[in-house]
């Protein structure tokens, strides 16, 4: 199986010891953004993936393309260009104070400076079976949304399975119409056959009407000739977290039980469910235990240090057979 | 808004990775003392700050300086003199096993070297409009007991709002007969408009023989014209731990809920509740407001490394707006 | 009170930030081993302990016996021969994530290389009231076999208090059939007066039938002449950890309390226990009192980084007098 | 001595230790900036500095907020507006492996955003003696360009000092034509009275056709009344490095003697000498007098960690006394 | 160009801030390796690299590959078997100060438990021009040996350049005889094409007794149908070290410049100038300048923090054509 | 060869990555003291080594005391009593920057507080061949020069060989007279064998007259009955520095020749040359050997992080066998 991601790669700063920006100049970097935390979490699956992305003919872009093949991807599909790439800062957070995340200039990113012409897609596709695109593509600028749109484009007409994160983030958008916003995501869903997405997603950006979330999806997937639709979501039940994720497929909704979360970092459990949901896709599994191992993978890589998991198929069927009470493996 | 604090600043060195002394080398060194902490959060909830304070003439002092500085707390009440900087360390906790703290001297330091008369209070007190004083200060030695009382007195003449945090501690007073140290604070209360306090300090020390809190507080309060009485307490249930406070204010106690805690570092947490009373009472909110302000300051403060709370009101508020579920900010 | 202790040293590299190996090129060195850690344990507690072992003739070998020392064990029983010292990466934990060891060639160690004829046990023995083996040196090879036995042999000649420990565990054994070590275990308990071990310790690898855990420590106990059977155990309840205990003594079992566990580093925990009972043997206290103390230094120590407890007597009956809800101490 | 800087602020990821990029994933932050650098200079000499600068109203503003009020250079006439900050990576050198710097966009940063109009320079000079302005901004874009010539021109016609460092870097200005950077640089020499560059400057970026070097200076300073020119430069002899610098006025060149460097940190030493001149002109010293101090001040900066110089006019007398040859003070 | 080298991977301790085993418990790990290294430079010089070698099947096993695929060096070729990796320890230099190097147990490692029969030579060959094999695998153990040499005669046979490194050290031989080392490194040599030696290898391992260099090289190359034969040495004079190198080829000995060194961490320096001779006589360089490169590329990275060098051509360019004098890029 | 050390021990915090104080909060700590360098450096000579101080009762006395048996220094004569110990801070040099120390409170130590007749100097001195004596305790007050002053008085009835080394530092002596500090080293020296310190000791502090070295120490070794009087110092020639030593004995004065230094941390050089001539003395080797040796000793110990010099003979003759030109050990 082979898998390419076309995304953004970010520069993440976290800050030591679970201090905060004013408190620590100590920082450590790692190099993350949608389509690495899913290929990595992927390539620790066992599958082939590469990155479709462009960093900066610098330093700092050959740092970031050593972490990427670090992580098990492949960096045959990266550009080097310009100057810049886009970084955030991570302070950690503890009990009832949050984690923090901060962004620097995300829009001088040479990945944002590219143009969609400029991408080799038909190259890039060649022996591979899945795309996954990420949303933010949509909300960066228009370059970006050119280039998500083409890929996606190009790559159903290849007949490839495509993957499409909502990823939809207001703090992103602010400048931007709900209409204008709302159209972006209507243009791309028609190409896509695998959906990683809320029902906030559906109802707010989309402006679905409908209540019962199994005729929502219903709609949803029968308007944009969607195969699968997934997600997850977050609930709090006396002073614990959990973490659950629904999958719908020809009109049923799978669900998973609530697992209690124990977090280290949060950054990336979107990713972490995504791929585990791919995973199982590849692997023809139940939907039950698609969804459980799912979970297992975003549980496990919320309970670690930054976005990208890094967990084998063997790992995440421990925490499943464990029930996640095992606390020490030698 | 511009308050003054007078107290001792101290180097802290926390041994690093949750280890314990014995097991390891490397430290992280902070700036912190009661007056340090309680400015630097109302410096960073928008007030005009000062530390008055001793700081040896030296590089250590040099770097406290700039530590304060750094919190937002003008340094220009700072006076170099002398070799020594109090000091402790922290080893932090974990579950059933509980952070310890180490003290070594205080007594040669700058800050005790120093006689009442060498400060001078009157130019420090221009523009400045509450003034916080430490109670430590009364415990120390004969010098900064009398700059302490000595302040309290012409801050009181001028009329500014003096604040007095009792911070009594036994383990510092073991040679100090209880008759001595009553008498010490009997002295400095009358001159003061806001404490910060326990019942313990009432009934303990000053040897009130009264049960009921509110009678307590309404004799306690009548005796020195106090305007203010407020406190923190903590708790155990279940295995969780909680934290509280109340306000005391012309014969009526109010409470604030009991908020669960998460201790990432519990040193200064009643600093981080005196501050966010303060800052209430500055702006003139409900008494309730206040205290759930102030609480959550503090059970922040305690998600935190080190002494001193960096949290603006916007910070304090989300807590509270979130009811402290909220996991991560982007 | 003097105590010798017999078994293999091994480095431990625990990896940064509770970090995993991929994800992090920082580690922190520690000294271990079962010796290593009991002795630290019983050192704290104010006995003399001296550690007989063999360490490489290199820096690595004085490195380790540094660490030795800084325990406070002697090293004077300390042999340098050879050139490499068994070791193992900690990858720590974080909820749902176990934490997890990866151990490296430990039979080529200088420990391993000692024939059981290069020791001089007599002269390690003068003095020495308590002797405790490891029984890990059983599954490691023919030498560290002949050394234990030898050396329990001749401690229980010289009329030694004699401790073993099972530590029994499968992964280090997967090629020696379930017949030989049963054997191994059955050739050394004779000369054995006080032993660590488990219910399954004795079913799965001595192979008793007896369902009933009393009659089964009877005669495992009557069948060795063994004085005292103790072991502590690990229970999951309502999403929460426990460890509890069991001291079994002249047909009776002795339990203690099931205590909450909040742990930071796993490793060590039975050493803790160990030393626990240990101390509380010497120290002829009431069997449920030397339980509740066993108990508590071993969650002292799971709350603490590295394996080697390093807790004084009155360390751990604080934490029995605050019933650990205690959580700064200064 | 009240000194306002104009300026760029700019974070600073460091490598640790003397690694690179692809070697590490650990970096030391530091807020810098040829402003930031001046001031902090000029603080630790004893004099009042204040920086005018724009930092992003986000937890990065605030951070670098705190480093400059750490550094002794007040925040009051800091503007918080936009998200973004300039940034660069640092790859410290070793022998013949030069020190590397990689920037990160600059352009979008919040004072790249700022127009000119919406400084309030007349409110920040009132009571400023002395103005410096960093002739990056003249590189930058158009708003920095243009609040640059604004803050010269008004503090000129208030009868400000004004110093303006050349700080002209190619690299920074490939875009942009040679006519056009030069027309740049001779719209702001007019307001200014003490001017930091080279002769190649001159010769390169002016096109003066002089040759001779006092001539040339005696041209250039009475082209523009420049008061003061004052520069440095670095040397190679034997394997060894060498600093120096001059300062012309009144038609006369002085300069120091040519003194040997041993590098840990390379960047900021045009602002480390540029300040000790300041500061000579301040005091009023001899014109060799101050080379020698501003020359000594450099060797430090370059000897020490970080951009910005911290040493006190005592640590720089120091040098100068001993000649660089005491290596401990106790 | 793509590229193949064969060789033992092992995992490096270093002991942070230049400290020695004794001092300090901070270790930075990285994976390196003659064949590592190599690849490592030669991937960063923009070729296609890939290592053939035995990683344990276990965490260790993958961290080394993920370190691997960021130095940019194919994993495809790696086996996954067994449990142990070799490792060292080392402590940094300073001045007088030697850097020291600890082994830890190599022969019980993955690599050498591999029998040469359970390579796939012939398909790892396949689209292969150059062939590296490190001569340390003549000296481990049998299965080393005879897995080196069989890849070296199918390489051979195929028509691939073999470049083969002497490595040859006294102290990994000191059981084994003068003959049978002799024996050994005379029976892989009439495969190769390029070696990488010195002098004193040929005079003291194979036992030339001619004494003028020139008239040695002749014969060995000779003897052996060596097309290549090229090594590098250090000198002192007037305390300062200096590294220089030379190639012999048709008679002819090529002499580079010795060229002074600032030494951060020594090890790999062989390697450095193995890979800077190859990429020249990949590209057909004047031997001059290819000794020029091969030096540089060996003082930049014993400049260098690691054993992997990590220049690109233009990185070496760089230092060629400033002399090494430059010490800043920005 | 059994040694006691008799001293004060102090916690030196180094600030990392050469950085000073103001800009990083990034401590290592370490436990020294003349005492504990001294007999850090004879234990790894292979000599049985006591330190005779007081530490305090509290964790930072067991952590100090952890760090001493670590250095192979027994903890048997430690006595535990009061609160405090004495500190100093140490920012590394670099070039022309120099190494600085920030002394903290040492006069209200453990150490300090210390009754003369509290300690049992007879029981220590059983089985004890050389004592040592550091001269700084006559200037730190009362209680340490009476101390200081019996031990010497009491070892030399019982015929051991005191050795006594002069320490004397102005700073610390600013306000105690000449006259006074005179004699109390005058009333020290009748009871030692063996001195350690400068000409300029002779001549400031005991005001001798006279200019001719050998003369000097002939008066002074005849005054006292002064059987070996030796010491070091450094120097200074085109841009490099060099450090040699003296030994003096039966009218004669012996000489090392000047080794360049290279400098990573310098405190502690003279305890280093000290120790080395013990040794030296010890073995009775040849008084230029033991100068050789000495020196060697020190110019390692300045090549290495911390005061207390961990060198084994072998390191040292290694050393002196290379000329210090080795920079590789493997």
């Amino acid at each position: 199986m082979n898998i390419l991601a076309f995304g953004e790669v970010m520069l993440r700063f976290t800050v030591a010891e679970k201090m905060m920006l004013e408190q620590s100049d100590q920082l450590t970097m790692s190099t993350v953004g949608t389509g690495v935390n899913l290929l990595s979490s992927l390539a620790h699956f066992g599958y082939k993936t590469s990155l479709m992305t462009v960093l900066p003919d610098n330093p700092i872009g050959k740092k970031a393309a050593a972490d990427i093949r670090k992580l098990g991807i492949s960096d045959h599909n990266i550009i080097y260009k310009g100057k810049n790439l886009g970084s955030f800062f991570v302070e950690l957070g503890q009990g009832a104070r949050p984690q923090r995340v901060t962004y620097q200039d995300r829009l001088s990113s040479s990945f944002c400076m590219m143009d969609a012409d400029d991408y080799d897609f038909e190259k890039a596709l060649v022996g591979v079976e899945i795309v996954h695109i990420c949303g933010i593509a949509l909300s960066l600028n228009r370059q970006t949304r050119n280039a998500a749109l083409k890929l996606a484009q190009v790559a159903h007409e290849r007949h490839k399975t495509v993957c499409f994160d909502f990823n939809y983030r207001m703090s992103l958008n602010e400048e931007i119409s709900h209409e204008t916003m709302k159209k972006r995501y209507q243009k791309i869903l028609p190409f896509v056959d695998i959906v990683f997405g809320s029902q906030r997603d559906l109802t707010d950006l989309l402006d679905y009407q409908i209540k019962d979330e199994s005729k929502l999806y219903q709609e949803f997937c029968h308007d944009y000739s969607i195969n699968f639709f997934a997600g997850s979501k977050r609930s709090f039940q006396d002073g614990k977290k959990y973490f659950e994720g629904f999958l719908f497929h020809h009109d049923t909704i799978y669900r998973s039980a609530a697992k209690e979360l124990n977090i280290l970092d949060r950054i990336g459990s979107g990713d972490a469910f995504a791929s585990g949901v791919l995973a199982g896709l590849i692997e023809n599994w139940e939907f039950t235990d698609i969804l459980e191992f799912a979970i297992a993978n975003s549980i496990l890589a919320q309970a670690s240090m930054n976005d990208s998991p890094i967990f084998s198929k063997a790992d995440v069927f421990h925490y499943v057979d464990t029930e996640g009470k095992n606390d020490l493996i030698r």
